[in-house]
């Protein structure tokens, strides 16, 4: 079976939706991707930090999901990271209300000895030197690398940033961070730009609105899944990654036809991360549920045109 | 050879876009849903009203293009209808800057008797007592009536629009529209509700995010073609409804398969009209550029899964 190592964060997360709120609950970029690989046969691991005060009952989940979660350093008398933000009428923008670095502020991440030779990587969105850190840790060049950040490093670690795109084999990134790091409005001329800073794969993140996948001139989408509702988008990124190196890292094919699987995989997961707060939904998601959707996107995407 | 019969405004436009602005051109909804529909083998009319003030060389274009323009009435010393507009950067939202509705004011649609036993009739965005007065003109019922209104119509004369809405078989509206019209902000609800005003398919178009067809449970997305660039978004809609229900005239199938491929070709139709100012890419555009674009449809949305 081939390894995926995962780097991000384990979390708390407080969320308000037009749907309600919650205390704090679990979440973290890493938990999403980790939850939503588990789909896969593949051995995963996730690097990251926590505190004292992080409930065992949520590192025993991950382990129960089959995720070794030795790279997990707990930070005695420290305190997790934890994020609160409240969504807007239309789910697709929201407001952070409080964000605590914690022990997030001095991570150091090691990469449990077993990983440093896995197949894939996926660094979730996290400081751009700590992605770099677990890249310098490997011992051999892993058959692909995924990156995921956000506008908040483009802002405050530009070039730390750029360092570690540059080493990358796959960026995912949203449309308007797509925009910001190239300076063009255009996806198809931000993807492009993109291109040149390293990676060979560019995935771009439309929400509601689905993904892009680029290679050079090879351009694939996949929608995401009409829903009568959106209960939390919350954490639908991250799964979205998850799923998508997930299943590269099970079928060990990093053609672009076999993207496409990949980032077909990653939406649906998705699909499922949005219909409850939280991890909820990804917790007692079922594989035949994820298969049976599968089928919802063939139905939704394809055709059958003879021409005229 | 089917008929598709065309009711909607042939127009003058004057645009502005970032990429620059055009003095008084060719426009109107039935223009561009005629150009678009000559791109299959269907004998189409258009049924519309110009003024006096109207060039021959317009009306010869049209002519050109094998369309009937006998339904399209030249009032005596009336001025034509003009809409000008401007682009905001993103070319996603624009603001009307002068409307003259004109010889539009007093239309009364005349159908050619040749296209009273029409199979499919478009009904393009005007005033709602209109629609209606074509459909009550013709003598056999239509194979498929497709509709396309937008908001305006929803604030001034809903009840009217209600009427005509439960007479066709096809809606095309936009996002925002759907919203407007159902009360519901998920469109996977918005089309249900929809659903029950008369309409058995729902297309909901997104734009640069692609289009929604909707038949009770069934859903299929043709997304729109990823562009360098954006030159010029006006009539893409409607260019959108002319591939749509011109390729359903031709092909005289009703399925929502069939459809499938309808909604296919109108964003390939459209994502053509994009490229330059106003009509201008749909007048020189040639039916082997088509073919070849949905070549890349097909590329950008077909995947092949084992389930795994």
């Amino acid at each position: 079976m081939n390894k995926l190592l995962i780097v991000g964060t384990v979390a708390f997360d407080a969320i308000e939706t037009p749907f309600g709120k919650t205390d704090k609950i679990l979440g973290g970029a890493a938990t999403y991707i980790g939850l939503s690989a588990s789909f896969f046969k593949v051995k995963s691991a996730i690097v990251s930090v926590v505190g004292e005060d992080f409930p065992q009952e949520y590192l025993d989940l991950l382990t129960n999901k089959n995720i070794d979660i030795s790279g997990i350093e707990v930070v005695k008398g420290g305190k997790t990271f934890f994020w609160s933000g409240k969504y807007h009428n239309d789910l697709n923008s929201r407001d952070t209300l409080d964000t605590q670095l914690n022990v997030l502020a001095d991570f150091n991440p090691v990469v449990p000895n077993d990983y440093k030779d896995a197949e894939v990587v996926m660094l979730g969105n996290l400081h751009p030197l700590v992605q770099s850190s677990v890249l310098d840790q490997m011992t051999t060049t892993p058959k692909l690398i995924v990156l995921d950040t956000m506008n908040f490093w483009m802002d405050c670690a530009l070039p730390e940033l750029m360092d570690v795109i540059k080493r990358v084999d796959v960026i995912t990134i949203n449309d308007e961070e797509a925009r910001q790091l190239s300076g063009e409005y255009s996806l198809v001329k931000a993807a492009e730009k993109i291109h040149t800073m390293g990676p060979k794969y560019v995935v771009i993140k439309k929400g509601e609105h689905g993904a892009l996948l680029f290679e050079g001139k090879n351009v694939f989408f996949a929608p995401a899944l009409p829903l009568e509702e959106v209960f939390d988008p919350t954490g639908a990124g991250d799964t979205f990654a998850g799923g998508f190196s997930g299943y590269i890292a099970q079928s060990e094919n990093v053609s672009f036809d076999n993207m496409k699987n990949g980032i077909i995989y990653g939406s649906n997961l998705a699909s499922f991360c949005v219909e409850k707060f939280g991890t909820e939904r990804m917790e007692t998601l079922e594989k035949e549920e994820v298969h049976s959707r599968l089928q919802q996107f063939k139905a939704l995407t394809q055709f059958d045109i003879e021409l005229s």
